[in-house]
């Protein structure tokens, strides 16, 4: 579980020290987001006759929402993993991180998910799985601008979370470094892929890359159904 | 310049996605930052004569550049680092990057700069640079809540960049860390410190560390001035 020696520190410091001031930049921006939205607020309230100022501040009040919603899910995921083990909702878990995900990785990417209606209850420090699944998102948005990245939970034994990767480039190589993550050439790749591929197997998992065709590519982790 | 094997994948793959994801973040603000300032410019022109909807627009437009600009500044340090050296001009590098740091150290921690009105120029890598006082800045700011980090640069030969700290707690300690970074009892403390001092030693400097009492502690980072 330690690190490659071939990960330089300063690119770890680096990381280290973005987390730190990117959770203090995302709460500097949401003071000035609630202050942008209590200026807005008082706005439409004493225009609310007035059609145009409304609408204009009912536009500026979304934008500023979206905004506050995005440093909000910055703030949340920045925090270090709790190593807490729980019975987790494998759909649930998945369709809240949707929306952070989906904004996060360009508007040009694409992200689904599709899910069953019921619980999928599987036992896992749910830290450990956003991080499966933000390790292979943001892994699947790296491969090309125009990436489609389809997310599926499966239930029944073993329950299935599968990331579903669509992209241009170079779609052999990737499933190489999926399959065996230290063949990726980035030494950070390597790192998050098998830090990904450590947690699934420590939940007694399994991690298995399939690929459809020249340009599409599956990462499936088999996971136990908790009783 | 190996990592330590006691720092767990997990905790770097985090890191990582997290540097991807909140970027990502950042860039969707940015529209959204972008349509609220569209719509508050329209508003303001169209009611320039009112001076309730200016003045609220005026604040909203200063909230929303504040946003603007945060995560401009996030997006900007959180590029990898490019190993390129150059002629660095040490107080425009600080004076640079102060704004971002005094906001994202958070409202009860204080920053501080201090540098002549001169160039100071050294040799060296600007995001190495940049990543040393990323790197204790955010060391000096997870010390205490109402720590404060006084940065000062000194030209002459050698040149110096000092970073001041005051906080409660612990100095002792901390002094202990900064000089002896192994001996952080966090791993990622331990990286990033030690990440911080090779880049001076890489640079011909050195990295010295005192204590000016129970509550305050300096770091002197000495590097040649280019000729």
């Amino acid at each position: 579980m330690g690190t490659d020696t071939a990960l330089p520190r300063a690119r770890i410091a680096q990381l280290a020290a973005l987390r730190r001031l990117g959770q203090g930049t995302a709460h500097a921006m949401n003071n000035a987001l609630t202050a942008a939205l209590g200026e807005t607020g008082f706005l439409l309230e004493d225009y609310k006759d007035d059609p145009e100022v409304s609408e204009a501040c009912q536009a500026i009040q979304r934008a500023l929402q979206r905004c506050a919603s995005l440093s909000h899910a910055l703030l949340t995921h920045s925090q270090p993993p709790g190593p807490a083990e729980a019975e987790v909702d494998l759909v649930r878990l998945v369709r809240d991180l949707e929306p952070w995900l989906d904004e996060s990785i360009g508007s040009r990417r694409a992200l689904s998910v599709e899910a069953p209606d019921d619980l999928v209850m599987v036992t896992g420090a749910p830290a450990d799985l956003r991080l499966v699944l933000m390790v292979l998102v943001s892994f699947a948005a790296e491969r090309g601008e125009d990436a489609e990245v389809a997310i599926r939970v499966e239930g029944g034994e073993p329950a299935v979370l599968a990331v579903d990767i669509t992209a241009r480039a170079r779609a052999e190589e990737a499933v190489g470094w999926l399959g065996d993550p230290v063949s990726a050439p980035d030494p950070l790749d390597a790192c998050s892929l098998g830090a990904a591929r450590d947690i699934i197997a420590a939940m007694g998992g399994r991690w298995q890359v399939e690929s459809d065709g020249p340009e599409r590519w599956q990462v499936r982790a088999e996971m136990p159904t908790s009783s």
